[in-house]
């Protein structure tokens, strides 16, 4: 049985338990959030060295870090390495989207060293296949993709992102409108040229019971992926995108009439006043799945500091109910990212995280807020670096250019507002 | 007579012109805003070798930047510096906010290098004059304020901070509701220590319109500090900062009937949730004038990456309808900043200016936006470069990992999404 089918027999389980005590809620009230499908326990049933994580509605909003070789780039160590320091700087979950080199043993070392839930995206191992093996890569077949679909649980995948709302009838909406960028998810875009080259629909979309099939087996959970969603701003909440969700919001449903987990992926690049109806529709039309969103990215003109365009939208779309964050790094745009890219991005989504479960009233993260406020105002630096995101950068900024006075710090010196109200009132 | 007089009379100055052709709006429109107090052009009569700037409904979000040495560090040509650091990046603005060193010098030296408005914080230099020469620098007198006024007045400064609506009153409510962080605004907290001392309302408060006076004979726009301003999440939209926010509203209209033009400051720490309440409070109570707000920072746990947290808070702000962001630096809470945390916290709050931009619609912010993504759908990588916020740093980037493929990057290679569907376009 699944942890769906488990929850909606009111049976607790311990991964229910462990993720209940984590977040600091009612084992019961997540078991229902998951037997409706409002929340997810990402954990394949053989992967058995991690703890359980939660995502979902009333859970601390997740980030996630993408990593992997690209056929330009396949140093296999430094992908382990940039594992580390996501895991390091706070990423919850990784996803391994590497296409280059010996791709199952690149998983499961990146699993051995990440104890945490692991996502894939199996088109792209299927593709590299097929690239090798073939004239096209258009040549795989539905087989080939359900192959490898299958490997990956085997091993242990937790969640994958799997594009089954690129259909013909969201490619339609995309043709007859019009985009500025057309198609910029990877698996959006080979799935949408392998449709052309066959004539025929998404073999993962026609094949979808197959897909909950394996699924199932596993108790993996399924990521449906958005291969529509906007890469323009000027693109955002358009024909397509809504299309494509729409879809994903009927397989959400056979998928938990299946016992199979399941959650939303969502855009990409969107204005500030788009973010929070993105987010309402997605509940709506997905019955309250969890949503996984990337970025969202609110401008399209600050290559080189995606993480922070990335981090505004985040935190918006967390706040307004997004569950889920896929980091963006200073690189998106320009390069595979690098390990100091990693960890910007995975600090960059954490504080939009942070930012959001205090605003969504998390009593969790309201207390470390007043606690950090309290060792402020007590000048207790040692306590505040405990509290930081990112203690180590917190404490080598300061010390780089230290104060005369050891209390406060060299931006206001003597001028320092809190020194300045503790003098007067100790003579007053 | 002043810009609000002129406007008031339906006089269309130069200024105006200059602000409307560069804003792309009406001059007549801008008149009238300027007139009934929505937006104003921060520009003493006598700086006369910079261009116009305008702030306010309607306008381009702009951006700050604050520098000057500390007591601890005054190194003149570290801030020269960052100045020009600062302008390059694209700060609208600079505020000297020195106190150490020959301050009229700094000062007069930070206006021959930067060619924007100017602000200043008046009483910085009242008090550190006063820390020279006296026991405390509690006694200062009023006219010491006002002397250090009329200097800076008398040397160009476009825009004084000044914390007029930090009275008694105000106080009281913040010592009788109690908070976590007191006061964390230095003028705030230098004021409050005054009228402790003194026991006696704030000079600035009770001589408001000597200030007034002052202020119109150059033209020079006040910009009204919340000494209140919380320094906590926690502490967030109080009965202190909000009784102080009622006073600036009441000191905004006297300073229009005196035709003197007026913007508002505003918080500091935020949760996500009340940034919006703010921005509408400000409006309302301060009867639609500009709003200048630092930060707001979303989080109080990520020291090292206030600039992130400032620049979520600064987009939601400047949507919900903040006029001008003062920048944060990575350094903020830490440490005076160098030039690269200046450079960081200029781009971040630009970032945050052009995401505002293009949520509340400015034609400008869109028309830029679909350019760059014409640019990436076309693999077009100078035109992107052109049109990025910091095109130096996206260039670096993508240099540093070239691809094999010169037309995409090393991120996707192969994979490239515009890429794929170019080729699947071409076989069909």
């Amino acid at each position: 049985m699944t942890q769906i089918e488990l929850a909606r027999q009111g049976n607790i389980t311990d991964e229910v338990n462990v993720v209940a005590q984590d977040e600091g809620i009612e084992p019961e009230e997540l078991a229902r959030r998951i037997a409706d499908g409002q929340a997810v326990i990402t954990l394949n049933r053989v992967h058995t060295n991690i703890r359980p994580l939660g995502i979902g509605r009333g859970l601390r909003v997740k980030v996630n870090a993408n990593l992997g070789t690209s056929r330009d780039a396949f140093d296999v160590e430094e992908e382990i390495n940039k594992t580390q320091v996501a895991i390091e700087a706070g990423a919850d979950t990784i996803m391994d989207l590497s296409t280059g080199g010996d791709l199952p043993a690149i998983r499961r070392k990146i699993m051995s060293v990440a104890k945490v839930p692991i996502g894939t995206v199996p088109i792209y191992e299927a593709v590299a296949r097929a690239m090798d093996s073939a004239s096209s890569f258009c040549e795989m077949s539905p087989d080939d993709i359900f192959e490898v679909i299958e490997e990956h649980l085997k091993g242990g995948v937790d969640f994958l992102t799997v594009h089954c709302g690129v259909n013909l009838r969201a490619l339609a909406c995309m043709e007859d409108e019009g985009r500025i960028m057309d198609v910029v998810s990877r698996g959006g875009a080979l799935t949408i040229a392998w449709m052309r080259y066959h004539e025929k629909d998404n073999p993962l979309y026609t094949g979808f019971d197959r897909l909950l099939d394996l699924a199932y087996e596993y108790d993996a959970t399924l990521s449906l992926g958005d291969g529509f969603r906007p890469g323009a701003t000027a693109d955002a909440s358009d024909r397509a995108q809504i299309q494509e969700l729409i879809t994903l919001g009927q397989l959400q449903q056979r998928a938990l009439k299946r016992g199979v987990q399941v959650m939303i992926e969502g855009p990409g690049h969107v204005p500030m006043d788009q973010v929070q109806a993105n987010v309402l529709l997605q509940k709506r039309l997905c019955h309250g799945a969890p949503f996984y969103v990337l970025g969202p990215l609110v401008t399209d003109v600050a290559p080189g500091y995606d993480h922070i365009t990335g981090a505004i939208g985040g935190a918006l779309a967390a706040w307004a109910g997004a569950d889920f964050l896929c980091y963006v790094t200073p690189a998106e745009h320009l390069r595979l990212p690098k390990a100091a890219d990693v960890r910007e991005g995975v600090i960059a989504s954490k504080i939009a995280a942070v930012a959001a479960d205090l605003a969504r009233g998390n009593p969790k993260a309201k207390s470390r807020e007043q606690a950090m406020s309290r060792c402020r105002k007590a000048l207790d630096w040692q306590g505040m670096y405990d509290l930081a995101i990112d203690p180590e950068t917190a404490r080598a900024s300061r010390s780089q250019l230290p104060s005369s006075d050891d209390d406060v710090c060299s931006m206001c010196g003597e001028f320092c507002a809190i020194k300045v109200q503790q003098e007067s009132l100790k003579k007053t």
